[in-house]
């Protein structure tokens, strides 16, 4: 974790304009810095501009930034470096911390065990709070934080932890076994970087410690680690909710090939569902031949459709993402947004009937039948409306049931599906309600 | 800050079952909680679980959990509180409390004024570094954290920082003006907690400053707060992205009523603008009635202009919010969206002529221009993915010019505005497209 440095006024200049600059201008910048405040410039950057900055630096230079960072934040840059990059700059590193990089690159990125650090603040159960004390002293500069200190015994088992404010506070005889706390929150080293966020940030810590199966420390997670976790997890569920692929890097920062590519593969299934409609109005043919004042309300009640389901389904993927709603929550979900979207259904209806009856006075647009139109499209309405909620809130249930991301329900891919439903439910209704007027 | 006591079996049972509780099971289950695990548990609570629990419990009983929040937090749990009971929440305070509680509610919520906390450890900058570590060790109880302490001079101007760590490993008999740092990250009062996040990111802090304008410290803002803020932020944006207003409260615990009333709004906005396409349909409808297969691929073209606008919006809005995109770069994503629109375009068009091409083989069900038809669609086709990624990506610029949020820049938004002029495009390229054939 980087300390409280400030960058003074050259770096945060160069800050300010970073964005704006081409790859090349960066690396020629960031060597004019001065000397006193390339170091925490260096830091502040995100592990892809610093792998992009390091890899443009000559050889014999990135050996300096590279062991400027901790472990963990080696292990990041190295991790997302091109492949054919990783086994030099992991040379790079001194003795000790490339044996320490290596371990930590055995997890999976978005794991516990790969946000860690293994550089934490241990201390004897058995010894004195005064002794406590000048141990941790001694380990200050090597360590993520000290305000935590970890009870371990010799086989290296977590068996209590005290913040350094509590062993401040303790009387100095004591020993540190009898002022710690043994009810400790740890995670596995193989949970997921979300529910790492999520229990972090429930229970307000610091920093949380990562044990193996045998109970055994093997790191700390810091907050700076989950703040960026929080952030990544929100991009990404945004991202897929928009209906692309998680970019994965900043958007400025993407080429146009990685933009398509993120973003063709969804807009190309959507398409493809989509298709569903041409079929389905395609048998819905001769009533729109027979009745062509039906096609002109056609998008507006497929669009209100795709809305309300939207909604539903954002409400619901946000919810599960922060742990609102679990999956066994389905059926009292159910029953909101069947409430819901009737509730709604029948507000879109009333404006959509009146906009109707209206219009017809107004313009004569609809033919003597208007009434029984004004219906059809109110009926409607209600039905595509509750479809949509329904559809839009069970979507991310059913995903997360087989095992794939809510997120994946994004707004448009409900929107596609509404849309091929509810122009089936506008032609039904119509064709009953218009029979022997219309149609 | 609460510390690392970590609630025990009772209460981590109770946190498993929270969700599914009704307001007086939770009210009862609570109560039920052993003495030791109690205090913990409530500490863990958002601060509306908080309020509603506390106004469940007699007045006599409130006064416990009121005294047990540090002041930033009492604020903002009588700032959600019901205005009838904010003045009796505030009695409940010891008086130097009530002062400090006082002083922060004049703050907006959102500002850095309303989520600081005015504990600091402070320390003159003229005293020696054994003398400070004394000073600070008196002060350990009564602050947010003793991370960072803040060097002062009489006026309460800030003058430094040094972190608790490098005070430790400083020489005792230095002064704290000589090893503290002088170029300070701190935020102005009033700054919007969006921006307080970002700068806190940026950084890695573990704590910021607050000064007012005069640069005199008020307080800081620590982790917990800004984690807070990050996912508060989120979900804010992706509820808005989805269509709805931010629901400030969790899915699950707002009434039938608030979660009509939040959706409705937006609904019926998008349900008047849609209307258009009615309008719009009107005016074409002679070339419907001409050529009733123009109204079948109607659904498919205008969706796909809806579901590419909703990928570039999602995006933009989202870089925005990271600040990686700024409103002077609108100009370079205005050029990356014109290239992608296009190449994404390309490809629906040239699946949609083969999809047209070969369903014609198979079915025969497009009449003899069935090629013209299949060329208007491309074209369109090309034109509304276009057009939906310019306008989807371009929307949350004006927005935020004309000082608005972007992220009501929703999906559902951009794809009813691409909807009205998708469909302009589509009729348009058809009729010359189909002029002397069809039309």
């Amino acid at each position: 974790m980087t300390e409280t440095e400030a960058p003074t006024t050259a770096a945060l200049h160069l800050w300010e304009e970073w964005p704006a600059l081409s790859e090349s201008e960066r690396v020629e910048r960031f060597r004019e810095l001065p000397q006193d405040e390339v170091n925490d410039f260096f830091l502040t950057l995100d592990p892809t501009e610093q792998v992009a900055l390091v890899l443009g630096l000559p050889p014999a230079e990135r050996v300096l930034w590279l062991r400027l960072l901790d472990p963990d934040d080696a292990a990041d840059l190295i991790q997302i470096s091109p492949p054919e990059e990783r086994a030099g700059l992991l040379e790079l590193l001194d003795e000790q911390t490339r044996t320490e990089v290596r371990a930590l690159l055995a997890y999976q990125e978005d794991q516990a065990g790969g946000l860690m650090s293994p550089r934490f603040a241990r201390v004897r159960p058995d010894v004195r709070v005064d002794e406590a004390i000048r141990y941790l002293r001694k380990q200050a500069g090597h360590v993520e934080t000290i305000y935590y200190a970890y009870a371990l015994d010799s086989q290296q088992h977590l068996k209590g932890v005290i913040s350094f404010r509590e062993l401040f506070q303790a009387p100095s005889d004591k020993l540190v076994q009898d002022v710690m706390h043994t009810e400790i929150i740890s995670v596995p080293e193989d949970l997921d970087q979300e529910s790492v966020a999520r229990i972090y940030v429930e229970h307000d810590l610091l920093a949380i410690p990562v044990v193996d199966r045998e109970g055994r420390m093997k790191g700390i997670i810091t907050f700076d680690d989950i703040a960026d976790v929080v952030r990544e997890e929100a991009t990404e569920d945004i991202q897929k909710i928009g209906g692309t692929e998680a970019l994965d890097m900043p958007y400025m920062a993407a080429s146009f090939g990685a933009l398509v590519k993120k973003r063709a593969g969804w807009l190309t299934l959507l398409f493809l569902g989509e298709m569903l409609t041409a079929s389905a109005m395609a048998y819905y043919q001769d009533e729109i031949a027979a009745a062509v004042v039906l096609a002109l309300f056609l998008p507006l009640i497929i669009s209100s459709g795709g809305n309300s389901g939207s909604q539903a389904t954002t409400l619901v993927i946000r919810a599960m993402a922060l742990g609102e709603v679990r999956l066994r929550d389905w059926w009292r979900v159910l029953r909101r947004e069947i409430i819901v979207g009737i509730s709604l259904g029948a507000v879109l209806a009333t404006i959509g009937f009146i906009r109707i009856v209206v219009w017809h006075g107004a313009f004569h647009l609809y033919g003597e039948h208007f009434l029984v139109i004004a219906l059809a499209v109110a009926l409607s309405l209600v039905g595509v409306v509750l479809w949509g909620s329904v559809a839009g809130s069970m979507l991310p249930f059913i995903l997360r049931k087989i095992g794939l991301d809510p997120a994946s329900a994004s707004a448009p891919f409900v929107a596609t599906l509404v849309d091929v439903t509810g122009l089936m439910i506008y032609f039904t209704v119509a064709s009953i309600v218009l029979r022997g007027t219309l149609l």
